[in-house]
């Protein structure tokens, strides 16, 4: 096993460097204030301090099921497993499912490829289209797997989303075959136009949703929840205990606290997207002008714009522009198998605008010289 | 796998019940207006609410490392990995040793035994002396195990001490066989007399050894760590990424800006060790006068008195008691083998005086009756 290739590209980056390679939300977007003013609403009551519940505090897990229920998702607090990121979600599922086949797409993200390799999930995949997993190959594999991992929304690494049709298509083979999908939506709701609804909505019984406060609000609580049946949700606490108790409790009461001001939070939401969304068409815009060699399709809600060169190896260009400290991923990172090396993610959420012009013209000159 | 019977217990209670089953510190000692302050010094920054490394912070790794070197053990910050309590630290390593034989002290620590037979591993025991552990008991089974997870400070639940004689010894064994030992030290500051030093500092190259500040500051934090070889810290990297890529960062920052008056927090674990201490010698008085017949040491530190009654299933006690709202934990929930059905472990340090001899009273009525 070797670390992610992100966090190894990310840790021996300095603060001159331009980069396109985190999955980064943008900081200058924290609402520093009012997480500040909901700290000090909290911060003198000794229980914030103390030992809590394994699955996490119940006030956080019940207006995190509410959300679901606005989205005609029937949800209870008991439901709901808080977890130390989404990432700790993937590890917790991953050994649970160990050594099983699973179906993923090809590519999908970093993080849940190696947890899935370091547990010895046996990973089959299926290519992803503009609109989704490609079904037929989807289904070859996932009749004998009956496990699936899929990023329906502005995924990551390609800002792909699931069309409505491709949506219900994935639920009916899931129940056909009685399997199950673990659905990671951490960005679903960075929508540019519209929210999509969750392929598990579809299959409730047969879904575990994973959802995350890190690219909404901000990474560092650590934050994240796995939604499942009453049933499989005590399946998978023993695996949550063992692993680190409970998350965070500071982090829960103060998310608790912050969100019970609904508005607030749906305020600094619609003012993320449209944030995003502004600086997604400005790094189109750079591309077209700069880069037009490289295809890509514009996102619509998320983090990244992913594309290919006909020619350049994206790792040699990243070596090249690692020189001239601008950093992006290349697509390979992204695959099992079959990797295209002329595949490019960038992300386009942590940039300023005058960094992403700049970081885009450095990359065009290298690939001309 | 079962979950953590104690966790269970804690989850089942209600706020009248007296509770001497958990390892919960008293949270009317949590420096709430100091955390608070400090929290105030942090939040407004930016970098505190974003994604942050693996590892850890190193402005707080430094600060663990120094510590280190006050007490002669030779630590940089490189040697640190920052962990979601200690309670990951010991997955990560069981995760790392998954399907070795381990050593461990009879009783032992309830969440290691959990995860270390979720991680499959293969646990011998040897006898837990009022000293340490049994010394010809214990070479006998490591010589093949090579492997040892050992609580010298205040163990849980029997608050045993090693002496330095036993220290040396094992520390000893272990180098000769080029084993490997995970020290666990939790309790370690929590001395009612003097400090001890660690087996980890007479054979670096040979251990991790595991600290905490669930018990010294607060547990809802989830901060703990691994110290070792800076070799060893890179092998547990990759685990520790796919687990939940970096431990909550909001809980990092303010425990750095916490410890940056280092008078502070000293004069605040001289408090608890005092408080603690007292709290000890009260509980210890009402067992002598209301319970002569359950037999115990005194503990020296840590938050634990452990003993046993001659003729009583303490099941049967607690299922009696339990009725009455009174709750401790049973011994035989510390063994893997071999369980003594008398034996008791009670918390001291998170009942009041009252709630104690209360407590302690109801007890001996469901005994006598």
């Amino acid at each position: 096993m070797k670390r992610s290739f992100i966090r190894e590209i990310l840790e021996s980056i300095d603060e001159e460097t331009i980069s396109f390679a985190g999955g980064l939300p943008n900081s200058l977007l924290f609402p520093v204030d009012d997480l500040k003013s909901s700290a000090n609403n909290i911060l003198k009551k000794r229980d914030v301090w103390q030992y809590s519940l394994s699955n996490g505090i119940k006030s956080l897990r019940k207006k995190i099921a509410k959300e679901y229920c606005k989205d005609g998702f029937e949800t209870t607090s008991d439901n709901i497993l808080i977890t130390t990121g989404s990432q700790q979600a993937l590890y917790i599922l991953a050994r649970y499912f160990e050594e099983k086949s699973i179906v993923i797409e090809a590519p999908s993200y970093l993080g849940a490829i190696n947890t899935f390799k370091l547990n010895n999930l046996n990973i089959k995949t299926a290519p992803l289209q503009k609109d989704g997993i490609e079904i037929k190959a989807f289904e070859k594999v996932f009749e004998k797997a009956k496990l699936t991992y899929l990023i329906p929304d502005f995924q990551n690494p390609t800002s792909s989303t699931y069309s409505k049709s491709k949506r219900e298509k994935v639920a009916k083979i899931i129940k056909k075959h009685k399997g199950i999908i673990i659905e990671d939506s951490p960005y679903s709701e960075l929508f540019f136009e519209e929210k999509n609804k969750s392929i598990s909505s579809l299959i409730p019984n047969n879904s575990f949703h994973l959802g995350s406060f890190s690219k909404t609000l901000c990474p560092s609580l650590r934050i994240g929840w796995i939604r499942a049946s009453k049933e499989l949700i005590n399946k998978l606490l023993v695996i949550k205990e063992s692993i680190d108790l409970h998350s965070c409790g500071l982090s829960q009461h103060l998310l608790n606290e912050y969100l019970k001001d609904d508005k607030k939070y749906q305020t600094h939401l619609n003012i993320l997207r449209k944030f995003y969304k502004e600086k997604s068409e400005y790094f189109c815009k750079q591309l077209d002008t700069y880069l037009p060699e490289f295809v890509y399709n514009k996102p619509k809600g998320g983090m990244f714009v992913y594309g290919e060169f006909k020619e350049f190896d994206s790792f040699e260009l990243l070596n090249r522009c690692m020189k001239r400290k601008v950093v992006f991923v290349p697509g390979c990172e992204f695959y099992v198998k079959n990797k295209n090396p002329h595949e490019i993610r960038f992300n386009f959420t942590n940039s300023s605008l005058e960094d992403i012009t700049k970081g885009i013209k450095i990359i065009a000159q290298e690939i001309r010289t």
